[in-house]
């Protein structure tokens, strides 16, 4: 008889995870919003749930990957929420992007139940998730720690652990999440720049990105950026809108002035506003910035 | 009979590109503001020159290396300037860090004396310099570029060759100095959020300095601003801020904004308004940041 996990989410990134989990042996209970999606993961190896109080019964860990603190809160909270059925001791590992504060609420709504939080937010595109490569950043109890490092180790490269602090590794996936559109923003600024005065993007790009920042993160939106390469959508500007907010409500709850995240709250808010929010963020960046520019 | 190079401008980076030159053969005719630091060079390998002029007289190629482009202008177009003496068609090697619109003018009045200007500006630390590992950005006259490989080489690890304008080199230059200084502001900004909701800046800067941003840049100035290291002046922030307004100006000449080139540009100048001028540009940018947030 297999294991079985709670799941709650499958994103772009979640559908990757849940699928390695399976792949290691485990039996999935899952949630998701759109139920068909669910389908993909193969009939035989999970419960379809239809809440997730529902995936979060009967399990001794639920993971949850969802879009960002509200449905976070509503999937716990909730009328149909995983509190309402999550069994003592059991343990909610929550990788989603979102705010300490929040993790902090619900760690402690969990200890009142009786079961247990652990932020866990990833770093790694969906095909680092479906290569078992992301970074698993943790913080928190130690016992809980240890608990979940199991499952964790099935489904990135290397878990990072970030202290006692409930919330420690969630400023650390927004801090992450802050210096990559800080850095695309500022390689859109420099290969703008470049190319105003008769210059190749291209070859600006790939100059840096083979010496200086020779990087995966300049490599790779580099490549994106300077060839204004906006077609495929990875990354939703919406989304990266929403975690430039949380960054720049990190910012204002810890008094921490930071002129950069202000930047480029701004340019995602624009790209927002302009009608990009489904548009891949590489767009909402690089093409406000040419746009901004005149070009 | 050794061959003979003209050489202005002994700064941290110029004495060990003289150096490199002297171990490959060369003789040097070498001007620099501050005579004495000549004599490092070694009396038989060097002819101390009292004007830019000497040390420009009857050589196939002059090297400036000088602070800003008010000086490599006075050193050029000056009563003591190389002008007045670079025969026709030796090669003024321009490696400076200076506007391209400074170049533009130079190569203009050289073309009209009878010699040549090429614009070569580098990017590496002085340690680079003295390891050859110089990066040597040129741009401008085809032939020009061919007839100065030879020396270019014995001084960087790589030539990028950006084309025939003139000035395009300069922005090459201009364009990375914005980037690595967005770097150390980006990560300033990171680790300092991170310091005040409790975490180890340190910790921090290792995880993102091995994983997303395993590149040299934030390897290294990512420790230095981690753990608030700013005892050992390798670049000062006046210097930095010298850069700052390059680019800035060249976002204006370009119409171009950079709001992020806006940013570091505020926080040099502020750290030159606050006496930090002759400090390392890692205090400038990183306790720039630090004493923002009131800590």
């Amino acid at each position: 008889m297999k294991t079985t996990i709670g799941f709650i989410g499958l994103s772009h990134m979640g559908i990757n995870m849940a699928k390695n989990l399976i792949a290691s042996g485990y039996h999935l209970q899952v949630y998701n919003r759109t139920l068909s999606k669910i389908d993909e993961l193969g009939a035989g190896n999970v419960t379809r749930c239809l809440s997730p109080a529902e995936a979060a019964a009967n399990v001794p860990f639920l993971i949850s990957m969802v879009s960002d603190d509200e449905v976070l809160r509503e999937s716990a909270v909730g009328d149909g929420g995983i509190l309402k059925t999550l069994q003592p001791n059991a343990v909610h590992i929550s990788m989603s992007t979102i705010s300490p504060d929040t993790s902090e609420e619900l760690a402690k709504l969990h200890e009142q139940a009786g079961s247990r939080y652990l932020a866990s937010p990833v770093f790694g595109r969906p095909e680092a998730a479906a290569a078992r490569k992301l970074w698993i950043c943790v913080s928190g109890d130690e016992q809980t720690k240890n608990d979940v490092r199991p499952i964790l180790d099935l489904l990135g490269q290397a878990v990072i652990d970030f202290g006692p602090s409930v919330g420690g590794a969630n400023v650390v996936k927004i801090a992450g999440n802050f210096m990559i559109m800080a850095s695309m923003e500022m390689m859109a600024e420099a290969f703008t720049l470049a190319e105003k005065n008769g210059l190749s993007r291209t070859q600006v790009s790939e100059f840096f990105g083979s010496t200086l920042f020779n990087a995966p993160i300049f490599q790779n939106y580099g490549k994106l950026i300077a060839g204004k390469q906006y077609e495929s959508v990875g990354f939703q500007s919406k989304l990266g809108y929403k975690d430039a907010r949380l960054a720049f409500k990190l910012s204002q709850t810890s008094e921490m002035p930071m002129p950069i995240a202000n930047a480029v709250h701004g340019r995602l808010l624009t790209a927002v506003a302009k009608g990009w929010g489904e548009r891949d963020w590489v767009e909402g960046i690089g093409r406000g910035v040419s746009e901004d520019a005149g070009i």
